[in-house]
């Protein structure tokens, strides 16, 4: 090997790293201090920025703010996450817009005819935008904590049921759900889990 | 709303903000300045730590380096980007691990017999694996910019051909092929394309 060594000259500094990765936690227990939509806003702001294929972006978000609209979401997730739907001082609702080809024309405007490749094709539509919008929940999360934000993303839930309930009429389905807040004061992490070594997660060819 | 403002104090300052999201662009022209392992092995360690549903933690990593192996590459993309994956200093085959399960004794000691939840539902695996390798490929396309590397990520390929030739005989699945390294001194971005205002992308109840 004579390559010389691109040290990582990381951009963000150790606090920063450990804030948006090393140290944060999901959270199991949620402070009562609001997070308003402006906050939601300037992070979206952000991380929509964040590539996708074909500049598809996909992604939609659904804060479930009202005590109404949170009953109705807590009764389609799993058993273990009801309470915390409910406690938690947002929810957020992560979803794939299955037509989000309709708005090639202005994401894409360098490739004209691209709304069409998709237009008699759901299936594809589906599959590219639960892959995309799973890309963008990563910039997201990622976002969120850069917000100074705590997070605890959730997939134990009843996709459909959150579809046919609080996404009826639209082409947005359900991928996550996300609770944003604050820990509170009494909060318990579980201990920090494993993840797989460098080693046994990357090969080179 | 009674709401008090939780404003905003982003953990990383706008020079950040732009190098991983605002500013970032996908490149097109590459240099030779190589991307040794141990980069890539920094930012892996950096984003694993990543949230994942049931810390499944699925996605996994190809570097692709030899030229041998990088015209096998080349040969599944799609024609507009074979020559760019011939040119890069490092290109990067992002796969999901479908026995992601395997592991699941060691990153959800918590919950035993998680791993035998999975073992005989090949179509759940491929999903569930599938959704997070994407989640986790937005953590990691963050931590590369992170660590002042430029990306060009592409998902115009032939996936099982990728499958059967450079991952045969594993449990990998690729899902995405990432460029990684520093532009050409010539490298011209397309114009900025637009992304949907928040207001178009996010609703709230």
């Amino acid at each position: 090997m004579t390559e010389t060594a691109l040290a990582p000259t990381f951009q963000i500094d150790p606090t920063a790293q450990d804030a948006l990765f090393r140290g944060a936690r999901s959270v199991r227990a949620w402070s009562d201090e609001p997070v308003p939509e402006e906050t939601v806003e300037a992070v979206y702001d952000l991380v929509r920025w964040g590539p996708t294929a074909l500049n598809t972006s996909p992604l939609r978000l659904l804060q479930v703010r009202t005590p109404e609209a949170r009953e109705r979401l807590a009764a389609h997730m799993g058993e273990g996450n009801r309470q915390r739907v409910l406690d938690a001082p947002l929810a957020l609702v992560l979803a794939a817009d299955t037509d989000f080809h309709e708005n090639l024309g202005e994401l894409m405007p360098h490739m004209p005819g691209a709304a069409a490749l998709f237009a008699d094709d759901l299936a594809t539509r589906e599959r590219l935008s639960r892959d995309n919008a799973h890309l963008q929940a990563g910039y997201l999360l990622v976002g969120l904590r850069a917000a100074g934000l705590d997070i605890g993303p959730m997939s134990g839930m009843d996709a459909s049921g959150i579809d046919v309930d609080l996404l009826a009429g639209t082409s947005w389905r359900s991928i996550m759900v996300v609770l944003v807040g604050r820990p509170a004061a009494d909060n318990q992490a579980h201990p920090r889990a494993a993840r797989l070594d460098f080693e046994r997660a990357a090969r080179a060819v």
